[in-house]
């Protein structure tokens, strides 16, 4: 039993370091959206361009819609419905007028994005989402999913751009 | 001398062939940009993301910055200066409202990107292009360089960006 105070001792830091490294890796902060199930998909910010865009009134964003490898064939290819796979992730920031910019213009005329707002994803899964066109939907601001109340109306909105497979972003040349 | 017109022929049909390759490739299109002699890096298109903008004014348009794995890693490590290598391009569309996106909103708040403006490109050469903060400058329209004028202002007009290494973009989160 001499050395037992050792063992005890190692087991404790030894499950500290791995809760330090689940939490330092998000482990904690992945979790799924309502309604859909959907996550963050890892590495989503990596993605590729499809295009941009800006909203004013209460959103007063600018955005990035960025696709996945799937989403992004189908963009370029110009197929559509797009294929089960495709993930289209909606990255928005504050809407916010660059001084620095405006310095070098010589009149207030550059706006650039701030911190960032929240995180929208539409995954393309034709069974398991096909009450809403094929599409899943998921908001997250700050790693956090937003509750149900954020989602019900995506589908509905979407709805309108129905012959172009709900998506109303086009591909930026 | 039997075979000699099928050679000819073949001759001729295989210069058609690679002629029609090499356009279709963009080869002759890989025309230089005058100054600094950049050409369009091949691929840019699909560059991750550094951030997004307006211009209001003259430019009226929507703005992406993308940039090559070496800018990338600079931005994310905010290290500067940025390392030779490192290529940051602007893309840029004209600001066009978006009729199907106001209709679902039930009021005019939404701008999209509309056909291509102009890519401007900077290019980090510490060397070769000292005089000018390290970087290189080119722009291209419908793929064709933009002649020395609109080059000359680049450089006098990121100068007041001297502190974050003449690159006004911050990285967007």
């Amino acid at each position: 039993m001499k050395g037992f105070p050792y063992l005890l001792f190692a087991v404790v830091a030894l499950t500290g370091v791995l809760l330090y490294m689940a939490h330092a890796s998000g482990y904690f902060d992945d979790e799924a959206s309502p309604i859909f199930g959907i996550k963050i998909p890892p590495g989503y910010r990596d993605w590729r361009l499809i295009s941009v865009a800006h909203e004013e009134g209460n959103l007063n964003d600018l955005r990035a819609l960025l696709g996945n490898d799937v989403a992004i064939k189908a963009c370029r290819e110009g197929k559509l419905p797009f294929p089960d796979g495709t993930i289209i992730a909606r990255l928005a920031w504050s809407y916010v007028p660059s001084e620095e910019n405006n310095k070098v213009f010589g009149r207030s005329q550059s706006f650039v994005a701030g911190s960032a707002t929240n995180v929208q994803f539409m995954v393309k899964d034709s069974k398991k989402y096909a009450a809403t066109g094929g599409w899943g939907f998921a908001q997250f601001k700050d790693g956090k999913p937003d509750p149900d109340a954020a989602l019900k109306t995506c589908f509905p909105c979407h709805e309108p751009a129905k012959t172009r497979d709900f998506v109303f972003t086009h591909y930026a040349p």
